[in-house]
């Protein structure tokens, strides 16, 4: 253990090293690697793909249920996605060295504030290794080094992808040090990894709620808390029912997976009739099951009781909570107590609830006549995605490339003293 | 206990259903608050004093510092510069609303990034309380509730102001619930409170370094680190050694006892033997205690030794360490392992050398030719501080009153799902 700890310790201080060098890096290193690294993962990919099987072997053996076995595989086709995708960040432009503002004092200082990276940024998920080389290619792009925390059962992959790509990002000029993966998957050193202040200035948790929980509840280094969405979609009275409909439907069932989907579906009382029975037709013959409040069992005799613990749950499946509401407050309310401020939808054609619905509404995303399903990197036009934050700190909502740097203020003097 | 336990979670609940009607409110009534807060204390000055004054002979009776007596004490002046920092407030423009960014995407969605109040803000402070009124006025301004805990020496101060300036903006439209204070000093009640996640949407600890430390060890509600600051000034090869000593001067001396105060000054080993007598006597001259390095003793004889120690101490007193260094790049070294990240400035005339200083060291704020004493909302421009940020997430370097909101994504769309 005490030798685990010390090489967790021994690699965060090398990314520390490294991210000083990486700090004054330009442009061009930082974008090479990230072709390099493409080029390397397309040429050993047979290299990932075996260590990959050995993940799957272990897996299947200790008899992982079947969702986390697809999430762990990789093929031919993924791994060429991956290498895309640091194709695609390669083409961002480069948010370091940004002045964000400038300004001149009376007293003739000259102050601007000035994108610079975060420094280290550890990140801790769970199976799918793709945000190996996913989180890599930002962190380097923004001039991060990245510290990777993986699952357990991705170790394999997760290890021949570090193999392959840290080695080509190191040729073309990135310090060596920037790209490390921490190996164990011992609980006691993820522990300590989450209270390295000293080396890690950011952590960000990519999975599911557990392990979210379980981040901001160790961390003492600071959390950008990503990913639960309990969203809702809410129908109001006199909205565009064949819109609303769409929009459930898409809400709910285009990837129900994902943290941006429908959990719950408030609808106002006087559309419910007409309503309820429309959407419940659409959405079981996608294969979605319906738990729902005693109004809405009454109009759809047949279906689950909804209980407490279905307004809380972010399934994460193909099953959605129906409430009929009184109206626009009562369903604001709902959202308010219920909902994990991600993405918050309201169907409507009033201008007024509208409004009242966007303001009132407490979440990283407030959406009108469209689906939840937007809030994404990718979606926004950011054109990468670290994650959702759904904190309020820092960033709130998809985190692209800018959400991984922080800014510093220069200020030049000639000789100034305060008064 | 369990009483106080509760009754913390009774208030945070208010500051929370209080946070969503401030949420909603317009500019006015946030602001007539200011002018109605600054009224009352106006008027009722005496009431607070009285209060006050139980602090003084409490914690002159419990023999407390004089520095802490100091901090502590009230005055008239004190109380009208309270009120006057209020007004300051109410005429700074009001950062809520703002449009941060806007775009329409391919698709028809028009995407708006729009500055909306944190929420609940929970302010952990030490014995000034002046923090009551300041962490209220900003927080208000800015549309958050605000749940304050200061230290257990101020209580009855604190309470009086809170008794003050509470009912004022109540009186003008300000939701109950948006100013409360925690009133016991407990500590298990405290770690409650770092930990009401549900309730409180960030932490703000004011005070030194013990009190920063426990909040970020102990919080699981997000933290924004403040004001720790061991800063540096080097003295370049070639620095105008007038401009240098005027700086090293004002860094130290113009109020030792705040964050932005130089602690460790660094000096080219060219410049050494002309300017460490120069500096030493003005220093000395204003009862400046020097701690050196082996080569400052030999020019500097008869002050004591720095040890480690010193490198790493944030004195907030009139001691400074000395340190003779090889170059820049030994400069940047130290301060990059000894610093705290606040603010760090270099005197010299070199302009490749300044820029190589501005990108390599990584702090808040960095300085060429002028003091590290300019960190701060005032000097920035910023009207208002509630806090210097020394940590990379959300805010670095001084928090005026943007850094108290944070965005939501408003999409407004016509029936579009995703595909």
């Amino acid at each position: 253990m005490t030798t685990e700890i010390n090489l967790l310790e021994q690699k965060a201080r090398a990314a520390k090293r490294a991210s000083r060098t990486l700090a004054v890096l330009g442009t061009r290193v930082r974008n090479e690697c990230l072709l390099a690294m493409a080029r390397a993962l397309r040429e050993k990919a047979s290299q990932v793909l075996e260590a990959n099987q050995e993940d799957l072997a272990a897996a299947a053996e200790r008899g992982l249920p079947k969702a986390m076995l697809k999430r762990l595989e990789l093929d031919e086709a993924k791994i060429a996605a991956m290498a895309e995708g640091l194709e695609a960040v390669y083409k961002l432009p480069d948010p370091i060295g940004e002045t964000v503002a400038a300004w001149k004092r009376p007293n003739g200082l000259e102050i601007s504030q000035v994108r610079v990276p975060l420094g280290v940024v550890g990140i801790i998920y769970e199976s799918r290794p793709n945000v190996t080389t996913d989180a890599t290619g930002l962190c380097l792009k923004t001039g991060n080094a990245v510290l990777l925390r993986g699952g357990s059962e991705a170790l394999h992959s997760n290890r021949a992808l570090v193999e392959v790509i840290a080695p080509a990002a190191y040729e073309v000029g990135i310090p060596e040090g920037s790209i490390q993966l921490i190996e164990t998957t011992d609980r006691e050193v993820a522990r300590r990894m989450m209270q390295l202040n000293q080396y890690i200035d950011v952590l960000i948790p990519r999975g599911g709620a557990g392990l979210i929980e379980t981040v901001v509840k160790t961390a003492t280094v600071p959390v950008i808390e990503t990913g639960v969405g309990n969203c809702h979609v809410y129908i109001d009275e006199g909205a565009d029912l064949e819109k609303a409909v769409a929009i459930a439907v898409n809400a709910k069932v285009s990837n129900p997976s994902v943290c941006n989907a429908m959990e719950t579906l408030l609808v106002h009382e006087e559309e419910a009739p007409e309503f309820l029975p429309r959407v419940a037709e659409a959405l079981e013959k996608e294969g979605v099951e319906l738990r729902g409040c005693p109004k809405t069992r009454a109009m759809l005799p047949g279906i689950r009781e909804a209980t407490e613990e279905d307004w809380t749950a972010e399934y994460l499946d193909l099953v959605l909570a129906v409430k009929v509401v009184t109206g626009l407050e009562e369903a604001v309310d709902h959202i308010n107590r219920y909902g994990t401020r991600h993405s918050e939808a309201i169907i409507t054609e009033n201008y007024s609830r509208a409004r009242r619905f966007l303001s009132a509404v407490d979440a990283a995303a407030v959406y009108v006549n469209t689906s939840t399903r937007f809030t994404d990197g990718f979606e926004f036009g950011f054109g990468a995605e670290i994650g959702i934050s759904t904190q309020k700190l820092h960033a709130r909502g998809p985190m692209g490339l800018k959400e991984l740097t922080t800014t510093k203020y220069v200020v030049l003097g000639d000789g100034q003293v305060r008064g």
